[in-house]
């Protein structure tokens, strides 16, 4: 039973089906002149429509295929950045993709300043409002946090910046969004507005950033000028159009897949309620608990969780060396409640009774291991 | 009949069902601690093995996968270079991956200088001999020409180099040479070697950066520290598999497949042995025929050539906005020859008959047109 969504998700058999079609039948080079290379091209351009329409962007907007949201942030970041002295303003707690290459920018010489988050893990507007001066250039903020699925007011945040500065590049993450909760771009207001295929049962290896129209952004990948001269290197095809395959399945259903997760999220913070050790840290998305049991070391609980065959998080599995999880941190929490946090996330299709299991065994397991610890 | 293998090659049957399986089987995000995880991290780091033998590599040399050769390249220039004012060499024809990176540091400020090539398409020695002064800190000369199929001699340029300064970084863009041409990277002696998936039957969206033991190169892509921090991003786990599949499936038969080609190649060259139109460029790898007709456009070939269902390429496919063809001008190629360039590129599975069929219908459009041509 896998409760790590948050870190990927496994790929729709219909999008899985497309990128085998279009591999066997379609594999040639979008840039080439013959009608097979068009075919390949048109393969691109219906599925940069399709993703478009689900992020309810104007067909004018722009929508570049990357090789992932690693890469989309890099771009939004440094395609957007000029040497202009001008403030960048990123909020604690955002994925490493931003936090590192925020950081590294930061050595060079770029001013940057962080945003901090309140004790629900969203940036604080007074905070925000402080920082957020005529200055500032760009502003990047997750809209919903990979650790703790909170939610930031991403379009209240961009108007206030805008009001603040009209010229301001505002980014949003939206990984964690797209797909799980309506997302109307035009409405966010945003410039840019990252994306992934694999954490919405698309395939691995493909992202995209949106771009508004009027925004310019520089290529960061340079060579034979794909993407509309936004991001060199062959077109993945296939992944491309699985990615857009997954896209237009998640958004189909997402408010009914919305309620059933909110379910699944509910039952299990109410079979948690009065147990002593838990505590929660996760106030937004019902896709994604943030917790910890206190006294229990998230990866005592992880290891001691796979016997049931059940695999849980403990913080971003997208971070493969993390020391302290600078999300929580930002929150507030205590050095115990970090070192026993542990994260779950759903996909849409679990079931309330694989969520009965998972708090069977979480409190079987606690409790087992506290009155061991309580002996000694 | 695809004769534009150059610009990609359908995947093999076996790595798209390695791509299927794992997709299935194993979607885990490799960066999780649970078992699961570890398993999907399991099969990176195998197909990081086979591939490192394919290149014929020490185990203890490194392998950081990209999302293609475009990224692999930007890695081995951005990853190497040092704001130190050392002089920075390109060959001139070079993939436009490196081309554009270079012109973009040049105009950066990066002291850069380019190689001329031979009238043959490879670098000039002598050329190469003056420019490779003891301040050059990093060259990038590609192993075969993606455009003509010279085969530069690599292994002496870089034996002249490290006489140079011992201390040189040299890295070599061998995207046209893995799986055509048996490669030995302790032979060649190179610091870097770039590879790609979707040209040798693999899967787009996969290439790697070969990095000799010893060699540092800073991190481009930034983020949750993937491949040993060299390349931040959720591994493409389906899509390593596959690579790894589609690297020992080339690698097994590539003497007889080289033999094979070689032959098609010859047979192409005899026939057109005479006929008046015909100027041949390519004098190196027998995957590729860079040659011109002279009087009929390039464009206007391939068109015409497609209601056969026969497609060439004209120049690189990889370069989606091309103009004038940098590498045919640097080979001191005539206007009239460079406009009329076509690119033939093979496949090992390619038959002896199919060149016969080609050959028959490229002297019926090439004679009809000119027939027309001259009436007017």
């Amino acid at each position: 039973m896998f409760f790590d969504h948050a870190s990927t998700t496994k790929i729709f058999p219909s999008s899985l089906q497309q990128y085998v079609e279009v591999s066997e039948n379609c594999y040639y080079n979008p840039s080439a002149l013959y009608k097979k290379g068009l075919e390949a091209k048109n393969y691109v351009e219906k599925s940069r429509s399709i993703i478009k329409r689900c992020l309810n962007a104007s067909m004018l907007d722009q929508l570049i295929f990357t090789s992932g949201a690693t890469e989309a942030d890099q771009l939004a970041i440094l395609g957007s950045i000029r040497k202009n002295g001008g403030k960048l303003l990123f909020a604690e707690g955002e994925h490493p993709a931003i936090d590192q290459e925020a950081k590294d920018l930061g050595q060079k010489g770029y001013r940057i300043e962080f945003i901090k988050l309140t004790k629900e893990g969203v940036v604080d507007i007074v905070d925000f409002k402080k920082k957020c001066t005529p200055d500032v250039v760009f502003i990047s903020i997750m809209h919903i946090s990979n650790e703790t699925g909170a939610i930031n007011p991403i379009a209240s945040l961009v108007q206030i910046a805008k009001q603040v500065n009209p010229s301001i590049i505002f980014h949003s993450d939206g990984v964690q969004a797209f797909g799980k909760i309506k997302v109307n771009v035009q409405q966010l207001g945003v410039d840019l507005y990252t994306i992934s295929g694999h954490k919405i049962h698309g395939p691995k290896g493909i992202g995209a950033l949106y771009v508004k129209q009027g925004i310019t952004i520089k290529p960061v990948l340079l060579g034979g000028g794909q993407e509309n001269g936004k991001r060199s290197g062959t077109e993945n095809v296939p992944a491309i159009v699985a990615f857009a395959d997954a896209a237009t399945n998640i958004t189909k259903d997402i408010e009914q897949h919305y309620q059933h997760v909110l379910s699944l999220k509910q039952y299990f913070l109410d079979s948690m309620k009065g147990y002593a050790p838990f505590r929660n840290h996760s106030f937004g998305s019902p896709y994604i608990i943030s917790c910890s049991f206190i006294g229990m070391k998230a990866e005592t609980l992880l290891h001691s969780l796979e016997q049931y065959d059940i695999y849980i998080g403990t913080g971003s599995a997208c971070s493969s060396k993390k020391t302290n999880n600078r999300t929580l941190q930002a929150m507030g929490l205590s050095q115990e409640e970090m070192i026993s946090s542990i994260r779950i996330s759903f996909s849409f299709e679990q079931t309330i009774e694989e969520v009965q299991y998972l708090v069977e065994k979480i409190k079987y397991e606690v409790d087992r291991y506290l009155s061991i610890l309580y002996k000694k």
